[in-house]
C-alpha cells in the first residue's frame, strides 16, 4: 500500500465523522461562500458553524480568505484525495484477496467433478 | 447526492480516524485472523487491540466468530463501501463544478476574441 500521511488521514477521517461537517462540505462543493451563507440552510448559529469550520480548516479540507470583514470559504482537494486513495487501495487489496479465493475455488472445481458419481 | 445512513457514515469515518485501526483493517484484508495474531505485529497488549476492535465492530467494519476460546475476526465490506461512495459522489459533484467553470470560461473566449485589436 502507498504510504499516506498518517496525521492527515487521521484529521480528514475525523473531520468527516460528523453529519454537519459533511453537509458543510457538500454545500461548499457548489462554490465558495461566506460563513453566514453556510449557517442559513443549517439553521445554526454562527459560532456553531465556525466551530465546525475550524475542524474542517484544521484538516486542510477548507481554506479561508479574508476580504475586509467578509470571510470567504473554499474547498481544498488534497486531503480528500488522500482519504479516497486510502479506501481505494484498501478496497483493491481486499477485492484481490476475494479474487484469489475465487481462483482457488475454480481450481478446485475440476478435481471435484472427477469425484462426482456418474449416476 | 444519494442518501446514506448518517449514523453509519459517522461511525465508519470515526473508526477510520485512527492509524492503529486502519492498520488492523489492512491486516484483516489479508484474511481472517484471531486477536493474538492481530496484536503481534502491532506490539500491543491484547486489551489495547480489543479496545480498537470494539470500535471497528461497532462500525460494522469487522465481525467476530467464536470457535470455542478462539475469536476469529473478519472484514465486512458494506460500511466501507458507503464511505467510499460518499467521497466518490462528493468528488464528482465537486469536479462537475470545476467543469462548469471551465465551460463558462470557454464560452467567454470567442467573445473576448471579437474585441481583439486586428492590428
Amino acid at each position: 500500500m502507498v504510504k499516506h500521511s498518517t496525521q492527515l488521514l487521521d484529521r480528514t477521517f475525523s473531520a468527516l465523522a460528523d453529519p454537519t461537517r459533511r453537509s458543510l462540505l457538500e454545500h461548499l462543493a457548489l462554490g465558495d461562500c461566506c460563513v453566514t451563507d453556510l449557517a442559513r440552510p443549517h439553521r445554526m448559529s454562527l459560532p456553531a458553524v465556525s466551530k465546525h469550520l475550524k475542524v474542517l480548516e484544521g484538516a486542510g479540507l477548507v481554506s479561508r480568505q479574508k476580504q475586509g470583514r467578509v470571510h470567504s470559504l473554499k474547498l481544498e482537494a488534497a486531503p480528500m484525495k488522500q482519504a479516497q486513495q486510502w479506501i481505494e487501495e484498501y478496497r483493491r487489496f481486499w477485492e484481490a484477496s476475494f479474487d484469489r479465493l475465487e481462483d482457488y475455488l475454480k481450481q478446485l472445481q475440476p478435481n471435484e467433478t472427477k469425484h462426482e458419481d456418474p449416476n
